[in-house]
């Protein structure tokens, strides 16, 4: 039986070999190596994070912020390069979520059948 | 090369016949059987889980709680098959930050070296 740690390295060498993996670098690099892709794409991630500091702080977003991401969101949207990353991005997120089912399925279980079973 | 989904329930299978695994079991299954352990143990969740959720909400606690907290925190302490489940679970937790670290290391690199070269 192959330790865990070897067992991390090969899922972490799959990863990085996945067709997953290649593509949303590829989308990456693409954006980031055109200058105003790359501006625009800093824009709505730093207006995003803005956004989700404030409402975990608790504090009031004005009408004027949500304009202004609106607009973000509808640029980024319309922009191929950078909605194709998205679109990347959320495919390996995805990945990872099922990856990380998949590894604490055992302790899950663990928890999850003494409290049926009490 | 394996694909990401048979590596991910390879590394599910090594957690799940590590020692690490087998011992938290081990541990679980002591305090789980044991009645009043296994109320013990079910006060100090209870009661670090409403802490922690009064902490988030950014209620007040209460001298009375924190003492309530305390005496449960030195109760569990002292009982040595909860204390044995404590230590398991930390060090299944460690490993397990472990993984989590060398698998996110491709995104960490993707995302890391673009800052550094721009
Ligand atoms: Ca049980
Ligand atoms: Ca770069």
């Amino acid at each position: 039986m192959p330790n865990i740690y070897d067992s991390a390295y090969e899922l972490e060498k799959a990863i990085r070999e996945s067709e997953e993996f290649k593509s949303l670098k590829l989308a990456y690099e693409t954006v980031m190596n055109n200058p105003s892709a790359k501006q625009m794409f800093e824009d709505f991630r730093d207006t995003q994070m803005n956004l989700q500091e404030k409402q975990m702080q608790g504090l009031d977003i004005t009408e004027e912020e949500l304009e202004k991401a609106r607009a973000v969101v509808e640029a980024v949207q319309e922009h191929q390069d950078i909605s194709k990353l998205m679109e990347e991005e959320q495919r390996l997120n995805l990945a990872i979520n099922d990856i990380s089912r998949i590894i604490t399925k055992p302790l899950e279980e663990l928890y999850g059948t003494t409290d049926e079973t009490n």
